[in-house]
């Protein structure tokens, strides 16, 4: 017959069986996601202007992006979204660059975490601008505080509210060509009435290399 | 070849199965974990004062009780921590009281949730307190704020440092036993140096239906 330090025994036993199995699973298919994230990483870098092109196309980022934004983020050739640690204790937006005329930067990283008190912080690459360039410091001086990308990246108070990265992580980064393709869903029904479902129709997807007409 | 959207689409396809890789692995260790319980429960009840025992034995939580609480609580005969959902949206505290000559409720219930704009809120079962033995009432007067179990229990303001459900969430629950024993630990202990492990060595289970000696 079963005491309550045996039953108490099998409770124990069998709480580290599932933290075993749920970090059995989570390893497996974390290494299968990477896999695929690879394979897709590199699919993406062959079609120029890509993450540039997606980011300007989402319909509640682009109104966060000014003018200048888009023309830097043109230069954007990869784009990455790391968790960190298996609880999801933070996560790190990776935006690689090629050479361009605004920053020598080849990559800004834009960091998420659990501050000593629990709460989330935010930290990123410092950007060296190049001279007459800084986009920031430009910005700095326009009447109206409107909103930026680089505002955004360097802007680290008010992450309760950061409705970019919410985009980024939750829309963008699980399903970009979605939105890459928006575009050219629009253009394709260009005349006929607006449909917003037009991007999750089946369409091509552009050849490797293939330079996407401005 | 890989095209972008095969790749995507094996993306997806991969999220829904560790989906419901997890969900199975969920519910699986759930129902073994509650058939444990169930047993733990019901060899508990056997064992009087078993709960009012464990709590008063906590050695943080002793400093929460007054000496009228742990009168109180030598009536509790069954305690469960349960989660609602499998996200662990909340959880439920329920102490199952036998007849007392304090209050009218077989069950008070101490709830914890997600308020509408994501914040911790919680709500407890009303106490009906028989007449003259309102502890809330009584240990308003008090001179010093002093804290109380029953203060506790209804006290909606200071969840964020809610270190009681802390302790029965965290320590009681996943192992009473363990603080039921301590007492004996140390009494068996008694003339010798305190030993903060002694409860953690193998002991003998009460026998159910035995009477702990006060």
């Amino acid at each position: 017959m079963d005491t309550l330090e045996t039953v108490q025994q099998k409770l124990e036993t069998m709480n580290a069986q599932a933290d075993r199995a749920y970090l059995r699973l989570s390893r497996k298919f974390g290494q299968l996601r990477l896999h695929h994230l690879e394979r897709r990483n590199l699919l993406i870098q062959s079609v120029p202007g890509f993450w540039g092109q997606a980011l300007q196309n989402h319909p509640q980022l682009s109104s966060f992006l000014n003018s200048k934004d888009k023309e830097v983020l043109s230069y954007l050739n990869s784009l990455e979204v790391e968790e960190l640690g298996l609880a999801r204790l933070g996560y790190k937006i990776k935006f690689y660059f090629e050479r361009n005329p605004y920053f020598q930067n080849k990559v800004l990283i834009k960091e998420y975490g659990c501050g000593p008190s629990g709460q989330v912080v935010s930290r990123s690459t410092p950007i060296q601008w190049l001279p007459g360039h800084d986009l920031q410091s430009l910005s700095q001086g326009s009447p109206d505080n409107s909103p930026s990308f680089f505002g955004w990246f360097s802007n680290h108070t008010s992450i309760e509210s950061d409705k970019i990265v919410e985009i980024i992580n939750e829309e963008l980064w699980p399903n970009p060509l979605q939105y890459y393709l928006m575009s050219e869903g629009a253009r394709a029904e260009k005349g006929k009435e607006g449909r917003p479902g037009a991007a999750k129709q089946p369409v091509e997807t552009p050849e490797p290399g293939a330079k996407k007409p401005k």
